[in-house]
């Protein structure tokens, strides 16, 4: 984008030290797809066996490799299978020519990997419009082949970043009658925003043993109460995806464990923040907890209604306490509110009750909750058991700075 | 605010030279309901037999003022009616208060003009959730009512602007059976935002003839195509409300004239441009003209999606012919779209073409198109016949100063 971007001010401390998780190895590689100087393709080679679940963007004009994905994805097989990411290029809107480059990669990947095309899935992240130089990934594959390691998970976390400020990543050990299993993923993205340069684009391994429905189904419902509870502005990506692959060399079942869906839920959670905590222009990290609401439909509509507003999230960037355009954001969102039962929250003080500001609302306590860098946001309907949390970053020159300033 | 708002780039030369209205007067006054030194409060009389039609915000947390007025419209009567505004304060989430002050204010408006109380509609903008001090306003009303003038209408249009850059007007005649009646609209606001001080008020007047219903039925329907059709940044105010007065005064019967329905929308489709020519921040007027969708409502989905994208609004804030990310609104509106029949155009080049960049896709003369003021973007989803165009404007730092780096 022309610009170097510091880190972003919301970003972890450090890289998680990522378990390594028996039956899946990566390589990653320079292959000048769009960028110079840096890695922009990454390999995931999976072990025979490896169950493999999904989740893709529900945009109606997505790009051909999640289209490929999603025909993949669901159906059994005992041969290994692979993931090849590259960023730079999305390779989206690019009609019959983004499908040959989809075919003619899924096929150098199968044939230098030994397995079938079908167990090949690939992503793609950068511009949208341009062909994809497809031959440049081709030409670098068996030399990714012969780069596979077991330990490169966090040199993948940095290959297919795009507009990212830093690596994402996250880790859960389970323990499952008496074993231990562990979860590792990685991410990409600033949200659910698609600048010319960016997606979310999510990977997670695990050695567990977990049969393709059982994977597909944990995968699915967590989803919902995690990457789709996020938004920095909006804007739904052409090639958002989530792949969740269990090589199954632990041993140990986990299909039917709780347990072990929980530590899932947890590092999909973690990842689904830190694409939030990078956020394009970023300087505040925002949870909405809605309760109170008519059905937990109507309290993530309520929610994305607030976390997608521009008004709140330029007030909270300004440290404003202005709870009168979360009234305003509750009512254009089209769920059901009634106006003299909404109370609101901004961290702990209780701002607005039952229609009107709080009978002991003060301007300085709800001041002074704005200006951390964690602000959260609740909003009780008063109307039913109706419950949801969502998440945000606020709105800043940054953003305007990174889409507008620099030409693509 | 805190900051001084130069005029902006995009506002007509000069307020209109609007027709005198027989049977409408108006007058302003400073009456500090929040603002100092600066009309605040507008009264609008109207002849014995007006009627009244109006149009208001679905916001489900809408104001007390709001309320009232969709109450009372519909109604027949052949009394005069009267029509009071209020700058500064929204009278908005505030409870039974809201009402209190909506009953006082209304009742002594009746009084002074010796109308029934169901006669009296009022509007108020400005900040969300503060007790609206109603007695500023009833304390002025007998200078109001001695200061009506038929030539008040400019000073109407300045005493109802927030943050408004300049005064809104637009007027048009038309010739029934040889007759001439005319139409004076004006309106406030910088498009469906609802920052602290702002929201979208419009009142239009005629002295042609036209029923009750005749009057309702012509508002609604060019409401549709007009102030529903434009967009600044998403957020929908609480206190939304167009009113339309027809005075009968010409003796002119408009009630089955299309000629007069085509003249009203244009009046109407003027103040909505200049409502969204007023956007917060905006340098550039943006134009959506989506043909081929497979239903009207679709055309419009697609279309409201493109103007909402914070992601093409900062693009053309840049002057970046990105049409990726139209692909990209296209796909998540949720709205019918095939990928592989979507052309896109900007002003007159053609830079994307079923499902592909265009062959002749000229970046330069793309970006040339982008340098104007006055951008038009066309999608054909190449489907049916359904169509529709919407507007909106930029997103600049413009509307990060205005809404986070200054405490309301």
């Amino acid at each position: 984008m022309g610009k170097v971007t510091a880190v972003s001010p919301l970003a972890p401390d450090h890289f998680p030290d990522l378990p390594v998780i028996d039956g899946v190895r990566f390589a990653t590689i320079a292959a000048g797809v769009r960028y110079q100087g840096r890695t922009d393709v990454m390999l995931a080679e999976l072990a025979p066996g490896s169950t493999v679940a999904g989740a893709f963007t529900r945009s109606a004009t997505r790009a051909a490799p999640v289209l490929d994905c999603q025909a993949k994805i669901g159906a059994t097989s005992d041969t290994g299978a692979a993931i090849l990411v590259n960023s730079g290029n999305a390779n989206a809107f690019t009609g019959k020519g983004g499908v040959t480059a989809v075919e003619a990669i899924t096929a150098s990947v199968a044939d230098v990997c030994n397995i079938p095309q079908s167990r090949v899935f690939t992503s793609s992240t950068g511009v949208i419009g341009e062909p994809l130089p497809h031959d440049r990934i081709t030409a670098v594959l068996a030399d990714l082949k012969g780069a596979l390691s077991d330990k490169g998970i966090s040199d993948a976390a940095k290959a297919i970043m795009t507009t990212d400020t830093f690596p994402k990543g996250a880790r859960a050990e389970v323990e499952i009658d008496g074993k231990t299993v562990s979860i590792a993923g990685i991410a990409k993205g600033s949200g659910m925003i698609a600048p010319d340069m960016a997606t979310m684009l999510v990977y997670i391994f695990t050695d567990a043993v977990v049969s393709q429905p059982a994977l597909q189904k944990m995968l699915s419902t967590h989803t919902d109460s995690t990457f789709n509870c996020i938004t920095v502005d909006s804007d739904t990506s052409t090639s958002d995806s989530l792949i969740l692959a269990a090589t199954g060399a632990s041993g140990v079942d986990a299909s039917e464990s709780d347990a072990f869906s929980e530590a899932l839920h947890g590092v999909m959670l973690n990842l689904a923040h830190q694409v939030v905590q990078d956020g394009e222009g970023a300087t505040k990290f925002i949870e909405i907890a809605v309760t109170g609401a008519a059905t937990d439909d109507d309290a993530k509509t309520h929610g994305m209604a607030i976390a997608n507003s521009p008004l709140i999230k330029t007030a909270i960037a300004g440290e404003d306490p202005n709870w009168g355009r979360v009234v305003m954001a509750v009512g254009k969102s089209g769920a059901a509110a009634d106006r003299d039962r909404l109370s609101i929250r901004f961290g702990d003080i209780e701002v607005a009750k039952d229609g009107w500001r709080s009978p002991d609302y003060s301007e300085e306590a709800a001041a002074a909750h704005m200006k951390g860098q964690n602000i959260t946001i609740g909003v009780d309907l008063g109307l039913g058991d109706g419950k949801a949390t969502v998440w945000t970053c606020d709105l800043t020159h940054g953003y305007i700075e990174i889409n507008a300033d620099y030409r693509s």
